[in-house]
Order: C-alpha cells, then sequence, then structure tokens
C-alpha cells in the first residue's frame, strides 16, 4: 500500500450536485453559480447555529410592519405561522440546509415561498441581509457571552469550594518559580477566582456594548419604509437600536470584544493548568488527580496524566488564533458591508467550542482534587521560604530594611553551606549575623509568617476567611439571580 | 565594499563596563552578574518611562510608613526630601540610569543612598520590586489609557468637523466594493464617530478595571507591617486597593485591556485608511489631501502619495503584534510573579507609540481634506445606485418585495444591455417590466433615495443632522470636563 | 419567543453515553473516566483524517517486527489481515470511531482484537501512541504539503494563461495606490506567479525538512527490541528516519512549517484578492468578473459582488490564525510528548481547508476573468502617468536626474492647473520648463514608456513574453512531473 | 505630588523644528510638509540600520551607470568620492539624519549634493528609492540570517558541551510532565541540538530564497537604460537577480521569512527555558544555575533566579508578535509598493533584537550550569519508571505487549497500595502478577533500560555518545567554515 491510499484532497468541491434551484438575486445573472463558489462561498454549516436567532428576530420584524401597516395583519400572520412551522421542522431535525442556497436566511425564505406562496416575498421588505444576519449572529453572541460568564461563575464557585475544603493548608507561595514565601493554599485559590472575576466583567462589559439592534439598517443605508425599530428591540429584547445604519451592518466589533475576553481568559486558564500540571508532578507531589479526570499510557503501564489541564492549556492557543484571525480579517476593509466579514462565525465558534467546554471540565475537575496537605507544609518550610520574615524581624528591631536583607542573605549562605535550615541555627550562631536576634526568633515558622500579613488582601488566615466568604456570597448570589432570570425567561415563552 | 562593510551584528555586549556595583541583592552569592546577563535582563531602558510614577509612589509609601509610625517622621522627611531632589535631577535630565542597577527602582534606591546614608534602607520597608513595579506601571498605564481616550474624543471632533463642512454632500454607499445606495457623506464620517465612540468605552472600561493600587501586597504574601493601603491609594488616586496579594503581583490584565483596545482602535483606522488611500486616487478622486499631509516621489514628479493613510493602516500590523505578543508571554505561566512579565512594557509602549501619534496625525488631516462634492454626486447616481429604489417603489405599489427585486434585477440588465442608466429609460420601458411603473417613478433620484430613509440611524438629512448634533455636544462636553479637570489637577501640585 | 427559544449552549457533554469500554490503560485506574473528560480529550473527530495513514504504518510496522522475528511471520499476517479488513470497513463507511476510545489508534486496536484475539495486543509491540501519531499525521501533512504544492502549481497556470490571452494589454502600474507608470497587464500578473512561485518552495522546503519517518522513538526513549526503521521508513516512503527519539515525539515543526506557508500564501492571494475585489469596482471598472463566480444582492437588484475574492481575502486571517494558534500551543512546552501537543491536527485542518479551497477556486475563477483592455489603456495613459518618461527623456538629453525630475514636477503641476494632460502640452509650453524638450518628446506614449524598460525583470513587451514563455514551460512541465509520478504510485499499489 | 506630574503624552510632534529643507519631490506641491506628517512618515531612525548597505549599493549603482556610459567616469568617480567621505562622517559620529528628509536615501542624496555639487542629482539615474530600499533592506536581513544561523551553530555547541560533560547522567524523562522513563541527560540535551538545527535550515533556506538583487527596478516597471544588473548583483555578492520589477519592489517575503524562522526558534528556546526553569527550582534541584547568570530578589534574601531563563522564555511573545505583525501588514495590500511597508524594519529589528542576544546569553549560560547527576538518577529510578521495561521483559518472555501492560499495570497499583517502589517487590510478588517473572527481572534498572534501547535516535549509551561525536564535528566544521570565509572577505576589502 503506498501513499496514494488516502483519497485525493477534498477540495471545494460538492460531492453531488442537485437541481439548481435559481438564486434569489439570479435576475441580472446570466450563468448559474459554479459549484467551486457555491462550496466556497456557502455559509450555511456556520449559520446553523443560528437558525432559531433568524425565525424569532424574523417574527419580530413581521409583527412590527403589520404594526405599522407596511404589511397587512392577516399576511404578518401567515408568515409568522410559516416561520414558526419551519423551527418546528428545524427542530425536529426535518429541514434541510441547502448550500446552494448560499445562507440560512435565502433557505428559510425559499421554503417559506413553498409553505405560503408569494406573500413569503415580504417577509423581506424593509430589510437587507445585511442587516439580518448582524441581528441574528448579535443574538447569538449575545447568549454566547451570557454563558461565558455563567461558566466563569461557575469556575469561581470551584475555586472556592476547593479553597473552603482546605482552608488550613499552608504552600509555599513562588516567584520565578522559586519558594518565595508561605501562603495559604486558599490565598493562592483566590488569586484564580480575582482573575476569573474580571474575565466575568470583561464579557459583562462586552454585553453591554453590544446590546443594541441593528435591524432597520437595510443593506448600508436604512430602510425607505416608516418602520418602529425600537418596537422590534423590543420584542427580542435588546435596550436600544444602533445610532447609524452604515455602521451596524459594518461592525463586528461585538465579535471581536467576545474573543479578547475569552482569550484572556484562556490564558489565566493556562496558568493554573500548568500548576495542576506541576503539581501532580513526582517533584511536586502537591495534588492528586481524581482517576476520573486522569488517563493512562498506552505504553508505560505506571503512568496517571494530567491531560485535562494539558488541553486546556494548549487550547489557549486556539482562543489566541481565533481573535488573531478576526482582527487580520476586518483589517483595512472599507465600508460598509463586505463578504470577508463572513469569517466571522468561525471565529467565534472556535472560541466558544474552545472556552465553554474547558470552564466547565475544570469547574467539575477543581472540587475533586486531592490536596496533599503534608507535602505542601513541609515544602513551605525548607528552603529558606522564611528569609523575609528574619530580615522584618530585625527591621522591627530597628534596623533599616535594606540591611537587614543583606544580614539575613550572608545567614543564607551561612545555611546553605552548612546543608541546615534556618530554624536550625542556635541563636548564637544568628547573633554572629546580627545582634539584634534574640530568643523570639526562634519562634518564626510558616504559621508565623503568614499571620504576620494581616493586612486588606494579605494571606493570613483571618483575611483569607473574609475574602472567601466574601467571594462566595457573591458567587452564589449571582448563580440565584441567573437562576430566577432563566426561569423568569422560561415563562415568558 | 563588501559585504562585510556593515560592523557585526550588536550583541547584548555593552560596548563598555563601568566599574561594578555590588547588587542589593548580592548578599548570598559567590559570582558578579556575568555582563551578557546585565544587558539581556536589565529594564532600565523601559523603566525610565515611569520614573516619574516611582518618585510619587515611593513618597506615597513613605509618608505612610511615617503615619503608621513604622518609620520615624523625621526619616521619611528625609527620604522624601532625597527623592524628590532626584527627581529634580530626572527633569534636568541629570539622573543617569545605570543597566548594571537592573531597574529603576534600584538606580533611584542607590542614588538616595549616596544622597542622605543609610536611612534609604528603610525606603523599601514593607515593600517589594514587585508590588513596587506593579503600582509604577498601573500609573502609568492608567494615563496611557487617559491620553488614548482624549485622542480619541479628539478624533471624533475632527471626523465630526469634515462631517458638518460637507453636510449636504451625497456620495454612494458602498457593500461589497460596489456601489449600492446614495448615502451622505456626513452619515459615513458619522459610521466612524461611532466606532470611535466605542472605542473611547473600551479605554474607559479598561480604566475601571484597573485603577486599583497593588502596593502592599509584597513580593507576592502581602507585607509583615501595619500598613493603610487605603490611605496609599488615596493619595496616588486610587479608588481602591487590591484585593489579593498573589493575584496583584502576578496581574497584567490592564496591559492587555490597553492592548485589545489599542488593536481594535487600529483595526478601525484601518478601514478609514483605506478609504482615504482609495478615495484619493485617480479613479475614485473623491478627496484631494492637503499637500501638507502628503509626499512624492523620488522618481515619478507627478505623484502625490497618501502616505500618512498608508502608514496608518500599515501599523495595525504593529498594535495587533503587540497584544499577541503579551497573551503569548503570559500564557501558561505559574503564579506569582515571573520575570517573564518584564515584557509587558515593551509591549505597552509599542502600542502607544503606534496608536497615540496615528490618531493624532489622523485627527489633524481630516478637517483639511478636501471633499469633491461634483464627483461623489455623479458617482452616487451612476451604476444603478438607485435600483433598490425603484424596487421599494414598486413594493409600496404592492408587489411583494422578492418579486419587485427580481423585476427590478431584469430592469437593470436591461438597461445595462442598452448602456443607459435607469433614469435614462421611458416610462414605457419601465413599465415593459412591470405596470406598476408610474409617472412618479421618474422622481426617483439620490436625493429622494436618502431622504426616504427617514428613520432612527438612517441616513435622510434630518437624521444625519440631528445624529451630528447630538455627537457634536456629546464631543465638546467631554473635552470641556476633560480641561476642567486637567486645570483642576494642575491646581492640586 | 424570548431569547431562550435556543438550547443551552452546546457543552463537551455527549448526549448518551455508551455502556463504558475499559480503557487499555485502564489497569491502574480505580474510576472510569469521567463523561465530560472523554468529550474534552477525545480527538476522534480530527484523528479521522489520518486513519488510512494510521493503517498503513500499522501494516509497515507489522511486517518489520516479523522480518525482526520479534513476532512470528503468521501472527503478522493475522494482523495485517485483519487491519486491511479495518481499512475496508472504514472506506465503506461501517467503521464507527468510538469516542471513549479517546483516539484512532485505540479504535483500531480494539477492532482488531475483537477480529482476530489476543494476538492483536502484539501489533502495540516496540511503539507508542507517541511515536505512532507523530507518524501518521507526518504523512498526513507530507500529502497535504504536496497537495499544497500542486495547486499553487495550478494557480500559477491559470495566472500564466490570463496574461498570455491578454499579452498586449496595458495597463497603469500603482504605487501608494497612485497611477505610477504604465506597464503590461501580463507583467502584474506574472508578479503573482512570482509570489506563488516562492510559496511553492517554501512548500517543498517544508517537505524536505519534514520527511523522515519517527516511527521506532516509542514513549520518547526508543525501543527495547532489535527493530529495523529504515526499512519501515522505506516501505512507507520516507528517505530517513528521525535522528533522536525524545525530539522525535515533541517535534511539531513540520506542522508550523506548513502553517507558515500556508499564512504567507494567503496573504498573497489577499493582495491578488484585494486587486480583483477592486478592478471591478465601477470606479475601476479593469475587469468583469464571470457571472458563475459572482453573487447577487438580496436587496440590491444591480448588484454583482465579487464574493470570492472578498471570502479569500478575509480567509487570510484565518491562515494566520492557525499559525498563532500552534505557535503558542507550543510555546513553553517541556519535553517530550505533551497532551497539548494534540491540538496540531485542527490548526492544521483549519489552514488545509482554508489554503486549498482559495487556491482551488481562485485558479478557476481567474482564465474566465474578462479584461477590460481599453479603459485599463486609457487609465495608463491618464494622470500624467508618463511624467518620469519625461524626466528620463531630459536625463537622456544630460540633464541630471534629480534637476530632470524637478523640471518635470513643475510640468505637472502647471498640466494640472491648466487640467490638461502632459501631451496635450505644446512643444513650446515645454520648453518653457526646459529648453532641452525637442519634437521627439512628443513621441512619449504609454508603448513607448513601457518598450524603453527593456531589461531584465522589467515591463518591455520582450522581455514579458520571454517571462512568460519561461514560466509556462516550468509550470507545465512539474505537472506533466506530478502527473507521471501520480500515475507510478498508482501502478504501485 | 498628583498624577500630572508626568509630562503630558510624547506625541509624534518634533520638539523643535529646523530651517525647512525643501523635498527632493517637492516640485508640484504648494504646501510644506506638516511637523506631524514629517514626524510620523520618517523612517530615519530605522533607516539608520543599513547607512552602510546604502552606501555600498550606491557606490556599485554608480559604478555600473559609469560602465555602461550611462554616466561619465569621471562624474562615477566623484560621486563615489563623495559617498566615501559621507560613509566615513558616519562611521565617525559626524553624519545627523534629518527626521524632514524622510529617509536615509534624501539625506545621503542631500549631503553629497553639497558635497559635489549637482551631478549629486545623477545618483539617481536609473534608480527608484522603491528599489533602492529593497536593495539595502535585503542586504542587511541577508547579514542578519546570517548571523542568526552562526548564533544557531554557537548554541548547538553549548549544548553539545554540555552533554559531553555529562555523558554518563542518567534523568528520567518525562510525557506530560510525568516521570515516564529514564533517559541519558546527553540524549536530552541532543533534543535540543536537533531543534535547532532544524531552525539553522530555516535560516538557510530563507537566506537561499532571499538572495537577489532588485536594483534595476525602479519605482516598479524597471529602468529605460541599458543597465547592467548582473553586474551590480556581483559586486554586491548576490546570485542573481530578481525576475519581475513589479514583485521586486512589492516583495517583502524575506522579511516574513525571517521572523517565521525567528518565531520557532524562540519557541524552541521558550522549552529549553522552561526546563531550566523548572529543574532549577527546589522541587526538581536537577541543575544549579551559576551565580553570574542568575539574581537576587530585593525583599527575599534566599532567592536565586533564573531570570535569564524566564526572560528568554517571556520574549517569545515578541517574536511571535513581530511575525503576526508583519504578516498583517502585508495582507490586503495591492501592488506595488505601498508606505504601509515601511512598518518591516521595526517588526525585522525587534525580532532581530530578540531572538540574538536570546541565543547568545543561552549559549554562554549552559556550559556553565552544573548537573546535579545524584539528583537526577534518583528520580529516574522512583515513580515506577521502569514499569515499561517490566511489560518489555513479558513480551519478551511470550505475552502480546497490551495483556503485558495490563499485568504490569496492576503491579503497580499494588506497589504504589504497599508504597514501595517495583525493586522492593519480591519475585514472589511479581509471580502473582504474571508467571512469567523469572529472576533476571530483578535485574531492570535505569541504566539496563536506557542500554536496551539501541537502535537509531534511540537513548542506548553507545547511540547517544555516536550521535554526541556526530553532532561536534557538524557544528566545528560549520564554525571553521564561518571563520574561513569571513576571513577572506576581510581580505576582500
Amino acid at each position: 500500500m503506498a501513499k496514494s491510499v488516502r483519497p485525493a484532497k477534498a477540495t471545494a468541491k460538492p460531492a453531488t450536485k442537485p437541481e439548481t434551484e435559481p438564486k434569489p438575486w439570479s435576475g441580472r445573472f446570466d450563468e448559474v453559480t459554479d459549484e467551486l463558489v457555491e462550496a466556497y462561498t456557502s455559509s450555511v454549516h456556520t449559520d446553523a447555529m443560528f437558525f432559531a436567532e433568524d425565525i424569532e428576530a424574523s417574527i419580530a420584524h413581521v409583527r412590527m410592519l403589520a404594526r405599522q401597516e407596511i404589511i397587512g395583519a392577516d399576511e404578518a400572520k401567515k408568515i409568522e405561522r410559516g416561520l414558526d412551522k419551519i423551527f418546528g421542522e428545524f427542530q425536529r431535525g426535518e429541514f434541510v440546509l441547502r448550500p446552494e442556497l448560499e445562507d440560512v436566511h435565502m433557505n428559510v425564505e425559499t421554503r417559506l415561498a413553498e409553505l405560503i406562496g408569494p406573500v413569503a416575498g415580504k417577509l423581506h421588505t424593509a430589510r437587507s441581509r445585511n442587516d439580518q444576519v448582524a441581528t441574528d449572529f448579535r443574538l447569538y453572541v449575545i447568549e454566547s457571552t451570557r454563558s461565558a460568564a455563567m461558566h466563569l461563575v461557575a469556575l469561581q464557585q470551584s475555586l472556592i469550594e476547593l479553597a473552603e475544603k482546605n482552608i488550613d493548608v499552608i504552600m509555599p507561595g513562588y516567584t520565578h518559580m522559586q519558594r518565595a514565601q508561605p501562603v495559604l493554599f486558599a490565598h493562592h485559590m483566590l488569586a484564580y477566582v480575582q482573575m476569573f472575576d474580571r474575565d466575568l466583567h470583561r464579557f459583562l462589559n462586552a454585553m453591554e456594548m453590544m446590546d443594541e439592534l441593528p435591524l432597520g439598517s437595510g443593506a448600508l443605508a436604512g430602510v425607505p419604509y416608516k418602520i418602529d425599530r425600537q418596537s422590534v428591540a423590543d420584542e427580542l429584547g435588546f435596550p436600544r437600536v444602533t445610532a447609524n445604519s452604515i455602521d451596524a451592518v459594518s461592525d463586528r466589533d461585538f465579535v471581536v470584544d467576545y474573543l479578547s475576553a475569552a482569550a484572556l481568559t484562556m490564558v489565566h486558564v493556562s496558568r493554573l493548568a500548568e500548576e495542576l500540571v506541576l503539581w501532580s508532578s513526582a517533584e511536586f507531589g502537591f495534588i492528586t488527580l481524581p482517576d476520573a479526570f486522569a488517563t493512562g499510557s498506552s505504553i508505560m503501564p505506571q503512568k496517571k496524566n494530567p491531560d485535562v489541564a494539558e488541553l486546556a492549556r494548549g487550547r489557549t492557543g486556539r482562543a489566541i488564533g481565533a481573535l488573531v484571525s478576526m482582527l487580520v480579517t476586518l483589517k483595512g476593509l472599507p465600508l460598509a458591508y463586505n463578504r470577508d466579514m463572513q469569517e466571522d462565525k468561525p471565529a467565534l465558534l472556535d472560541a466558544e467550542a474552545t472556552l465553554l467546554p474547558t470552564l466547565e471540565v475544570i469547574a467539575a475537575m477543581l472540587p475533586r482534587i486531592t490536596v496533599n496537605a503534608a507535602r505542601m507544609a513541609i515544602a513551605a518550610s525548607e528552603n529558606y521560604s522564611l528569609a523575609t520574615d528574619f530580615a522584618d524581624y530585625l527591621v522591627r528591631k530597628g534596623l533599616p530594611f535594606r540591611q537587614a536583607h543583606e544580614a539575613v542573605a550572608k545567614l543564607v549562605r551561612h545555611a546553605e553551606e552548612k546543608r541546615v535550615d534556618l530554624s536550625d541555627l542556635s541563636l548564637a550562631d544568628l547573633r554572629t549575623f546580627s545582634p539584634l536576634f534574640a530568643d523570639d526568633a526562634r519562634e518564626i515558622d510558616a504559621l508565623s509568617s503568614i499571620s504576620a500579613r494581616d493586612i486588606v488582601g494579605g494571606t493570613a488566615p483571618n483575611r483569607v476567611r473574609a475574602a472567601l466568604q466574601e467571594a462566595r456570597v457573591r458567587v452564589d448570589t449571582m448563580l440565584a439571580e441567573a437562576a430566577a432570570e432563566n426561569d423568569a425567561s422560561t415563562d415568558d415563552d
């Protein structure tokens, strides 16, 4: 068997070509569209994602057209019933999207004409695909943003749970990957709670900015009908309408805002993931992953691999790539709509399919991690992690910090040469380096070290407990509110 | 002369090595730092940018230490006077940053010791370089963000001015770079006002998130002194303090937020720049650039090139590159501080040096552009740009939109074959394609087309005038407030 | 209908969970893998792409094991027959990849055990999934690279064909988007032939570097069996084997090389696409796209949009994004294999699915473009495009170039003020600006301008014809060789 | 002191404006260039980097003009002497680049006119800035590429030296950051030698592609003089001339090729750097960095930080950012030259200033690292790293691998529960899991494990020694050849 065993590279050419349907815009064209072109330009595979939004927005549009007497009330009813039927077909998996119809909008309109006849042609009154797709996709991205926000709250909850369960555990804090000073494990977890809280606010800020209705902007100039845009906005849940029709059809900032927030969130995840990988190594041994969240090796029987954390870390690349992809696509595009912008959908889908499962699987894993408290505690005391405390001790006895630092640095070097820890040195030894050392210097230990950092944001146990409690309340409140809102919106249906 | 004429590639090695100064942390080290390492790790070239912030934060810190009786009031005074003196030296260009002292903090501390003796060593009490640099750099980035915001307001003002000066000009609106429908030139400019307004809000959102004081977080765990962080925040103008010490020293989200906003702003600029380049081409001929904002060719005497717009478009790459650079640098870093994070400064500086001059030069150029109204007007009527209006005419006469679209598509094709425009066709001609055409169909022109789009966000003249007025008020108010605030803060000194 | 009409965001959770199969590595695990984890870590959806390669490599491996007497000849036969059968199932679409089996390798091995019993377990002798996946994926990427190369040759052929058909057409050459000097349209097309030829060489260089067999590297250290790696390489068509087992399983440079070449190729495509978009605008009117390669508007009946070129330009973002994605994923990974590297497959697939159809559809479109020679010719003479020729005329009469440039710049300004072209000026007029002008200055025209540039790489017709001829021969030869090779490899089977 | 202490943001406006010099192209312009524009468009700060190349190329050009009798021999001599003088001024630091003259070319030409009068104007005969800058910059990038290649060879040499010094050291090999199988430390180092060797070839491939002379392409169309391009190429050391004038002035692939190679090289460096950081942590303790290549902490006296490795890892972001920057800048640019392309220089400089010092400092550090052999050896035997060897033992006794794997997985689990290592188990214990275990199973240890992997690319000591020897010869040869070539080229002058 030679290399040619693999079938020739898949190309844009569809395997079979169905009977050709005239395009809605084919009136002035001589030739039918080339099959390569159909395959290359079709967006039906990504459009399917906002099928529901398309139907929803069309219904709101058509109701408004009737209210404004642009079309008849009975015509509107007919169209709405047709759309409902189509949505039913879609939900039951009976609606087949045909690539040769370019996009979801044309698929729906074509099916509508089959169902209700020429009156279907009135659905497109006072509307263009440009403002329609902008509307559908915004509805989709708003929901994605809400979903990302909720996943971030859930992830914070998991971090809090893990911190609460291990509230007394002391670990070495690191800088430059070197043991620096002891901290509470819960304090370390709360650092991530802070990061994800900023991410949450980034998504909420993005939501606030994107939450406006573009429909009514037409192809780019607005529409020559007495439409009532605000009433459509109200029906679709948008607080306001876009202010400029050209901008409305050429703006994809809402996608970029989502992608930026997703990329930075994934960077934060990658930092946590890196720590999980390190902590579950033989060298650290700080945590044990649950079997259900690890995998083995096909060749090495002893292996237990932190694949989830590794993949989460690796997929950060994909999220950053999606952001870059969108920024590049938009670069240098003249106004208003250009077909290039169709690429907003794969970029968003990529980022969404990277972000949400990552947040979900990490949130599920965290509370099931076993923290090896004893191992962490030992590591927190070894390797001169308390050296700063010795220096601060001297400062409290009156030495300027810089001199105290120097004295203790020499002390550390002395201990290193003797291969002992600072706590192993006698008072006499200590006093060789500074006469300010007294009996109470022997009381310096990891617990006294963390307890001394009793300031806002510090690792002292009382501070950490309070911060944890505050975070717990905040997160639980958000989840409760979201649940309540969800119930309410379900009732709405 | 061969290729070797060029001197060997510059490397990290400094030309001459000054007498070696002991490092503040050299107590436990045997060897002096290798020169390559000094050159490679030094950040003095970028640190100089926040020299003022470093002094400012040190003074606020030392005052607090005195208030909290952690150091003596006289010691604090001495230190503050020393710092003032150093800042004076810096402002007069007398302060030489020495690379072998690693960073600006150590340069200042070393100089302080020369000026006031060992008491200088007390400045570093209850502080680490980790929280110090986080503080200095935040102060810098906050100011950068404010500056970016103000530049965006100024750019909006220029767009508004250009729009106001050309309030009656009609141009072709484009989709797919094809003439689509007539729009007001002012409406087109207002689309950019919207974009830059979102950018402005992005910077303001970033500012709101970054505006908290990290000082007091120490190396990573907080400090074992009874410091008063909020009072330092108050003195430095931060509304709040950071909530978690580990996060505070490992967080560079504020840099990413700046870079994200800058990248998207530059993407918007690139779209405007692309249009300026196209519009000043022979083919479009829509605008004439002021000579003062164009350049010539060294070889082609007739050339007048839109270099400013081209460079603005090209520098979008640099802004996106800076964002990518920072995201990559942070990816996978364990907590807390790692030296990798020093790369935040070149990234920020790159983006800032790209963004601010770009916004400034474009804002200066726009009001001086000559708009060739006649050429735009002709283009707006040619090429069947009014076809949609013919279709909408038929809709108003009762035809469903889809059928109207089809009829007009055939009409356009007919006109194309006859090589005439729609306005050249007789009523009889029109009626061949639809009996609904009547005399009033001949009244369709560019002005009637734009006037008909009389909805929120549409291009009808009254709508555009109102939007322009609203934008003008908003922008003028912001600039007035900023000026007032600036006066107030200057009085403060 | 409220926003909740859309089903909750799809997550990593599979809809239904099949009966759990024990993992091949489950011997030391207590818990079964969490469903979220299975969905999150599974790569079966991307692995399917190299199913054929997996079978092919397994067969080569097992044959070698028999040759080396590591397993029995009959065992090898059994395994090979089993693998053949599985491949048949796959080709007939009967083979269902089960996500809970993690990857394609485990799916094949599991099925093999069903078919031939415990001897299937011998297939994994002297092999790990790490070197196996590296082998399969290399085979796939090598084929992708070859395919990209062939598509680039075909695209060059299309450019050549278009150039040949329009060999006499003169167009304005541009710098800064301003008309600069006349050039042959064919010369302009040959510029793209050069670009794509460099891209071709980039892919061929990448191929040369990636063409080595990693199999035999085991998990990371090599395998403790007397295997014969070169004979496997020979069978699979690799000229050499990898030199270091650790590198072999942790190296994904071959993916990065593909992605780099793809990104730059797409950047080149974006430049061509930008020109096609501009040239088909009303303002330029240089080309007419075939109807079969354009689309219309749902609202504007007159529109004929260059969607293919726009999408090609837009998809450049995706190709650059894929490259960034992979570089970020690899950044900072310790040796050897880490699960992060599984992300190599989506990145490659993204780039491949972007690149190949783009090259194919552009290649299909180009020869069908109508070049509007008259319009180009007029544009090539207008707007003082011949000014450089007037300057060079003066140089030939003895004036230093800089002074000649200045004289003609003033001449152009004079003509501009009079609103005439240089050819409209009388000799007397010309002589006002330089006494060196004589009768023969009136002979300067677009054709004399291009004919004068008769140097290697210049736009003189004889030079362009020769370059075109050379390119034609080169391309045809490559395609012929590829066809011959293809025939040969098919015979091989 | 309030925030306003910092001076207002630096903008594009130069502090003082020198007397205005007429631009070489100012003949047709009414207004002088705005100061903001001068600052914004000037490239003198980056152009200075190829001052030598500019002089060198001008001299080659002017000599050819004389040989071809396009200018007089005496004129050429005068110009050459003037250029030599200017280069002398530059080397002595006396040549001041004036930003208002736009670029280095105009600065040189202006100075030349001061020195030798109007004949200076003949230098620009048959040349445009477009082909001139393309030539200068290519000369620069070729030299950069050569330099990168040499640095990569030197880095390989350092890796080889470190490996040779520690030829017998056994360490645990890792996959998924979990101990997998023992390997030789030298084998691990050789994996990096492979990576950097591929990088080296990437730079050499780039060099091969970029090594052609663009001069003679004029503004974009070639020049109307009988120039001899090949003779200029010969003089400047280019093997060939570019084939298409339009491509020659719009091509920046050579920059992208450099940036791609630099980005991937830095990714490889980041992997090595990550390992150096981990290995020097307390948890691993595998290596000790030389004091001269580490830094301390301003607050924690015990710290010894691997800053060089951290910065190298962090600067990977900058290299990737530079690549993205260039790709984005080029995206969508129509032919031929556009001013956007001026951004090629900052991108290249950024990457070069990131790459070269990084390679240099790592190469200097590596040979001075202390490898803690004992600690590595212990780690290589612990944690069931030999489990695969137990499985392979059973395979050699006849068990299919999959069953052997399963048996040993259970064995590992049993040992884990008893908290012992496999070597602590009795033969009886072993035989509970498989009756195939015999006395010789007790001989399995780290050394037997690595010795068994005696295949091409495997970690067996004889294989590693041979690979090391081969690498040593290859690297030494390259350095010797480079040194010889360097001597030769110096003689040339």
